[in-house]
């Protein structure tokens, strides 16, 4: 579908291990203070003086969690960093560093990973981040990308998924299930390519959407509106699983029970008319659909003022004490307990 | 070759993500002071107070990095984590924490999880490491490990690479190239294996040499001995590519250069004995072998004093101007130039 016009092939074999990443990582540069020594030695050196650091790491496999008939590897590069990072503003903590190891078979030529490598930069730049480290080597299937991200904060900003009390307002960022739906977009138009590969899909009209499957983006911008606020979540989480899975953490971790307003769970236009074409639930999708990396947090209810006026944020509910359970609230007004719609993978 | 004894197979889609995890991770410890929060939030949050931090990462990929018709999950757990800590220490600092990612196809009962996993925190215990996160993902083929090392050192004592200087001594723990004879015995027994099912091999005469590639060790207890000496290296590398290929990089970065002896290379007499057997030269195997996990390090000659009466130092050579090249001056008094005998994963 998306047509690689580069006709360069270069075999990975004519490149040595260290060749090769040297090559990759030419053009990186190191901007934190807190970056003593980058890539070059058994390992990096950096300095957080008195700030708490912060560690999380993803896995992304090929046919698992991307499939590159229509992920660009630009956009994989640059996808793979932003999920990484959005754990660490998770913490309400500023990434700093990342390593990036990548196993690949030698169906990829070297202009292959150079896209990955173009598109991991560009997101090391939007994020000002430093690539401190990685291992490069072969597999042989397809491509396995491995990061890990690290970050700093302030001891007392830190922000755990144990910290909501009863009472505490469940407040969530942008708008859900807009991800999901351009995944459900492009796996359509990927099937009618395979019957008729002359076609060309037109997802003008799904331009949000697949946006936000192909090009996510972890939400900087919250934690520093956030601390401008003067705003401390007391609990927080990203929504990679879904926003029910994820409600259901905060809530066991905090020991609390919930009501979710169906009606105030945001979802952009646009997914509410594909979810109409696909004749899908909204409701569904937002709740289960998952890779929105936008933010789910809960504030007390003294700091609503302080919020209510940005449109950045989203009261979708409040915590309840543990013994009544997590409910969805219908538009209907039924209470349906909230499920995690779990994990797939090794379902195939 | 190694039998599995275990019967149970327990499918992996028994369990959900955060189960699995919960599961394989629930034997764990934290213990060090500097691990504010381990598994269960979006990210680790450690404290290193004003210690510099070091981090590591590597990923291992079953049928290039491992063969799991010789190499018990056990012990594949274990040797992942001391790889990533030997780098650790190869900076001179003290490994901390571990964070650990799988990729693993259906193949792989739950029941062979828990082995790798066994063999992970048995290295967590014999090297005091917290595990603090992680990821478990499925994958289309085999088994795959990344794992990211995390150190403490203070800044006054890290070594890095580059430090070395000219008439700087050139000295290696331990003994080169038993992990490579151990790896020739293990590929050799296997297709024995393979034309005869039947044939129990004897691997008496190769215990040492087939533990060096089974089950190797980090050199802890060499940066703990360094500093009882009240040395710190100029420059220092540890031992996975060879030893011909490290002392290049030390010599590159420290832009320096070097005369290596070959009657000095430290041989343990049981590989001497198997290169005769495989008709192998020792010293070849030495220099390219890899996988010793040794760690190869520079000294002021100053220094030599503390280190001379130590069975635990041998002084291979010595550093000289960089005009001079990198040379092995052979046991006949030749000088051969150093070559980096480099990667070959992407050959197959």
């Amino acid at each position: 579908m998306i047509e690689d016009k580069n006709q360069e092939r270069t075999p990975l074999s004519h490149l040595g291990e260290f060749a090769l990443i040297e090559h990759l990582t030419k053009n990186f540069k190191i901007n934190h203070t807190s970056t003593i020594k980058g890539i070059g030695d058994d390992a990096a050196v950096l300095n957080f003086k008195d700030k708490k650091v912060v560690v999380s790491t993803d896995l992304l496999v090929e046919s698992v969690h991307f499939d590159l008939s229509y992920m660009p590897l630009k956009h994989l590069g640059y996808k793979a960093v932003v999920v990484n990072l959005s754990d660490v503003y998770a913490m309400n903590a500023t990434p700093t560093q990342i390593t990036v190891s990548i196993a690949v078979s030698n169906r990829f030529p070297l202009e292959a990973l150079e896209d990955l490598y173009a598109g991991i930069e560009t997101a090391t730049q939007i994020y000002n981040i430093d690539l401190i480290g990685g291992d490069t080597t072969s597999s042989n299937t397809g491509l396995l990308i491995s990061i890990t991200a690290i970050g700093e904060v302030e001891d007392q900003k830190i922000v755990y998924r144990n910290g909501a009390k009863p009472n505490d307002l469940l407040v969530v960022t942008g708008d859900l299930g807009a991800a999901y739906m351009g995944l459900q977009v492009l796996e359509r138009e990927k099937e009618v390519f395979k019957v008729n590969p002359n076609s060309q899909p037109d997802l003008e009209p799904y331009t949000y959407i697949v946006e936000r499957q192909l090009k996510p983006e972890a939400r900087k911008d919250i934690i520093k509106l956030l601390e401008e606020l003067n705003v401390t979540p007391t609990s927080m989480i990203d929504i990679s699983d879904g926003l029910s899975s994820e409600i259901i953490h905060l809530c066991k971790q905090s020991q609390v029970g919930c009501d979710l307003y169906e009606e105030k769970i945001p979802l952009d236009p646009a997914v509410i008319s594909v979810c109409e074409e696909f004749k899908i639930d909204s409701t569904t999708v937002a709740l289960n659909g998952g890779e929105d990396y936008e933010l789910l947090f809960t504030i007390s209810q003294e700091d609503y003022p302080k919020i209510k006026a940005n449109p950045n944020f989203t009261v979708i509910g409040f915590m309840k004490e543990a013994e009544t359970g997590m409910h969805l609230v219908t538009r209907a007004e039924s209470r349906i307990p909230l499920k995690a719609q779990g994990w797939k993978n090794f379902n195939n």
